[in-house]
């Protein structure tokens, strides 16, 4: 639906009268400029990915109203976001920060504790502050996006010779994704270990502005150089955290390798996955295998044409397997279990090295059948790959939230080993849950360099509560059987972190602990992002937020 | 010296009266069984870098009584650290751990604050707790050593497979080189980049025991394959600080790349050096040159041959150029201001692709003069440098340390983009205060991604307090210089944290702001190493204790 009613009004936050919430936004009006508070008093609306909402989540799993921000916030300077904090100390108000807020599948733009003020710092702080053509490396505001970064560089006539890394949509801030601990497909893949710096506004209520790594020396020319600097490195502890409001943050660049090449293959067995992934493993801890490749189910060429899943089955439970074989059966890609989508760097003769290894060796998979680029039709999704592979933004990945009607998601991300027996302990676990739900299986193996992330996508219809339900069971679920088998997930959905959380338990939740201790001496007061990765600030504490 | 007289006693620390300490040394005895404990009342007994001592700085730069303990205990397990950390926090006993002490350069064995009980992990905590032959990786306790893991891959028969990253020492401890940040030279030199997952026991009085990224999950099969797990990532915080005291860490292990080759090219002007810099930068960025490669000035090829300075020149001040000149166009180096040594990884042909675009642009410079390896006598220590290049631990870098006599060293280690206007101002810099100090330069630039270590060693002779004073003072000329210019150093000594820390100064000095902050919600009695890296806790702060 494009708008949903506030059925239970202005979400004013815990602890806060009515009239005092009033009170305190004026003085944030004057603070920053009434133009840059908005109350969130209408009604939500939903729009599409690029205009998405900042007030909540447009793809909600639990009621509407529960995830909503009370006020939205623009801040216009590092200075801006220190009155903000300062002010959250002062009035005790929970405040939530996002850089641009498209964290679909993780809650979007939503906070996690109903009538937060959410800070929108991407909204007006949205500079590229540099981009450094010899070191290559840049320095960002929240508000870049992939796509600004990719564009800019192509302005400034760089494209030949430095690459962004993207995530499947390139809609997302580099900065908020990179907090987040997202994933992209090329080499540089991994955009926490590619950051370099941070500048940081701490919660107390001095709102102390730090910088991590080298930028903590004055006038220093290697912020982005250099990720480490001096003494402890503090740059982990604001990622997957609610410690921090980064206002900057230092990311390298890719230099351009001097070509790059496409390649597909696809698999008929379902059974062929855990072997497939042994071989994959030992390719990719040696670099021959050199991005983070997808092995996609069969399933999600299909979904990923953007079509319902009407067109292709009308019948309850999961689609099965006889009808997707027989539309599958007539794409450009044909009938599969699985398909690798990978790409190979570097000039024509060192990827036919590493190309002909990778072919010998998939090739020892039954049925394995490497698919010809020149017979893909320009709008394959194989191209879509090709651009994210190759540092382009892109968007088709959005198709397949057109599943159902409504189309919501949430992802289940579980981490595991490059091993066999791994893929298929996750593969089948994920298989019984959603069969028991009867919602369609699509999962990916996002290979890293030493584990790979599953992500297992469940799209539903967010105005159906009874799907909604279902959905939520399913993924609570797969979060305790994993758990058992010794996986956790890499990052999750606003509704499940403190799940999550707990089930990083190791010796009574003694990491818990050491977070809490670090909350309870950066955010005295408990004001930012309460609950965020399962992280309750003391105030919060003990009096039952957790779901 | 062999031995050095404690002139000034058993050091015991400040603010415990002897009859107390005693005491309290006593408990210790029976937590921990008498035999593991040992007071430093004798002597200083020094011995050679296999046979180091525990007590204190073998390479004193400051008087020999003043960075000593005044106990080294032994743990055997976790539990034993736990309880020396309770003991520690009830009698408020300073503790300062080593995984094994072999940090000369920076302040060896030595603890910060004088009469601190040191605890050497090592001695007892050794052991290789897994290889994983699939995963290439490993979990080790503080005692093993890169000579002790690399004998293990080979005795297990693994050599052929998998590879150690060593720094240029391998007597020194994996996790203790990888908590400081150490570097090795092959393309997983940046160690802190390679670790994944550690066990850690806080320094609260509840001594709790933490494991980090994946480990936190109780039952986890990715602690060593995946280093972030759920939520803040909190290991940076444990590296370069006081926060904790480490009892396992996960490393990678890099895959046999197929094939190797050593190279070395000489340059005979001095002002090469920032063309060259600039030739090298994008070559490193593209992964073309692709190790942690070091350009080492002339002098250092001849002070590594072990001889010592004399051999060559026994007047004042630096040895001048002609000399230096005339011995080293005898050596199988010839004559040269600057070398290079690289490798280049995998097979034949891929190789040969980069070393033919390498060539081409090193010739660039004039003089440029390739080394044929095979005209290398086996002694060279080109083949030190094969060796560790290609993860085979060595030795043969101490032998410059005889170039004085009771040769000790002291590093000034800046980090610099790789820019030949940067390497120029820092060369520059220290030369300028080497000749002010009479003191032989001896730079070497250890090119990592996008940046470089310099390091420059200073040699001096620790039993001349002029000469101590000296080399002192032209490092913390050179450190104040460097921060002028906006360079900030990776490393330092511990008689020269203060002064490094203070030059991370950016608003009014933020981040040791917020270092202090997790010091004393992390360790509100400060027992743990006070002073390490400049973060004193809260009962040292404010008395002077700064150097
Ligand atoms: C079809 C589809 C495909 C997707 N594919 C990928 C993919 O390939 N890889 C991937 O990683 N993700 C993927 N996602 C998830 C998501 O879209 C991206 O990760 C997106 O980049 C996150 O949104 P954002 O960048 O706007 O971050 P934000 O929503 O701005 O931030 C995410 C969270 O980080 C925190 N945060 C953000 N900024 C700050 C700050 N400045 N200070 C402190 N905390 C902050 C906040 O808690 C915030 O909620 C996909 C989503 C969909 C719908
Ligand atoms: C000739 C020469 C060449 C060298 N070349 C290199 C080089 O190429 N690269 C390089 O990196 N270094 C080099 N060094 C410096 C040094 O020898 C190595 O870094 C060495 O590995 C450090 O000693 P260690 O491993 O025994 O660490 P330790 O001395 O055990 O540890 C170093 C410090 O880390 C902290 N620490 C250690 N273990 C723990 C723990 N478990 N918990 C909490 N804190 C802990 C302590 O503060 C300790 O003082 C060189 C030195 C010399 C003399």
């Amino acid at each position: 639906p494009d708008t949903v009613p506030l059925t239970r009004g202005l979400p004013i936050p815990q602890g806060i009268s009515a009239s005092t919430f009033h009170m305190v936004i004026s003085e944030l009006k004057t603070l920053l400029g009434a133009q840059h508070v908005e109350l969130n008093d209408a009604e939500l609306k939903n729009g599409w990915y690029m205009q998405h909402p900042n007030t909540h989540d447009m793809m909600p799993l639990l009621h509407s109203e529960e995830f909503i921000a009370s006020a939205v916030v623009y801040p216009g300077s590092v200075e801006d976001v220190q009155r903000i904090v300062k002010w959250a100390n002062k009035h005790l108000v929970p405040i939530y920060p996002i850089s641009m807020g498209r964290n679909l599948g993780y809650g979007g733009a939503a906070p996690r504790v109903r009538g937060s003020v959410t800070l929108d710092l991407g909204r007006r702080m949205n500079r590229i502050l540099s981009i450094n053509e010899e070191d290559y490396t840049c320095l960002l505001e929240p508000g870049v996006s992939f796509y600004a970064l990719h564009e800019e560089i192509q302005r400034r006539g760089l494209g030949d010779k430095m690459w962004i890394d993207t995530p499947d949509l390139g809609g997302g801030s580099v900065i908020g994704n990179t907090l987040d601990r997202g994933v992209g497909y090329t080499p540089y893949g991994d955009h926490w270990a590619q950051h370099a710096g941070l500048e940081v506004v701490l919660p107390g209520d001095d709102a102390r502005v730090v910088r991590t790594g080298m930028g903590a020396l004055e006038g220093a020319n290697t912020w982005q150089c250099f990720p480490y600097g001096f003494g402890p490195v503090s740059d982990g502890i604001f990622s997957q955290s609610n410690f921090g409001i980064v206002t900057k943050m230092g990311m390298t660049l890719m230099p351009n390798p001097g070509g790059f090449e496409s390649f597909m293959y696809t698999f008929p067995d379902e059974s062929s996955l855990a072997p497939l992934i042994d071989i994959i493993r030992p390719l990719r801890i040696s670099n021959i295998l050199e991005n983070v490749a997808q092995l996609r189910h069969g399933l999600q060429t299909l979904s990923v044409k953007g079509l319902p899943r009407s067109t292709y089955y009308t019948g309850p439970g999961p689609i099965p397997q006889e009808i997707l074989s027989e539309h599958l059966s007539r794409t450009a890609t044909g009938d599969c279990a699985w398909v690798y989508y990978g790409m190979s760097y570097g000039p024509a003769h060192i990827r036919k090295y590493k190309l002909d290894v990778i072919d010998a060796e998939f090739h020892k998979i039954p049925g394995c059948r490497k698919i010809d680029p020149s017979k893909m039709p320009a709008d394959e999704y194989f191209w879509s790959r090709d651009r994210i592979a190759s540092g382009t933004p892109d968007l088709e990945e959005l198709k397949w939230v057109n599943w159902v009607p409504n189309g919501s998601h949430i992802a289940f991300s579980p981490v595991s080993p490059i091993q066999g027996k791994d893929a298929s302990a996750l593969y089948e676990l994920a298989k019984k849950r959603h069969a028991e739900a009867g919602i369609d299986l699509m999962p990916a193996f996002c290979v890293g360099l030493r584990e790979m992330h599953l992500i297992v996508e469940i799209v539903f219809d967010a105005t159906d509560e009874g799907v909604r339900k279902r959905a939520e069971r399913c993924l609570r679920d797969m979060i305790d059987d994993a758990a058992k088998l010794g996986y956790g997930e890499y990052r999750t959905h606003l509704a499940l972190m403190d799940q999550v959380a707990a089930t990083y338990n190791f010796n009574d939740g003694a990491l818990m602990k050491l977070n809490n201790t670090l909350k309870d001496a950066l955010d005295p007061n408990g004001i930012l992002a309460p609950g965020r990765c399962g992280i309750w600030p003391k105030r919060y504490r003990g009096r039952g937020w957790e779901l």
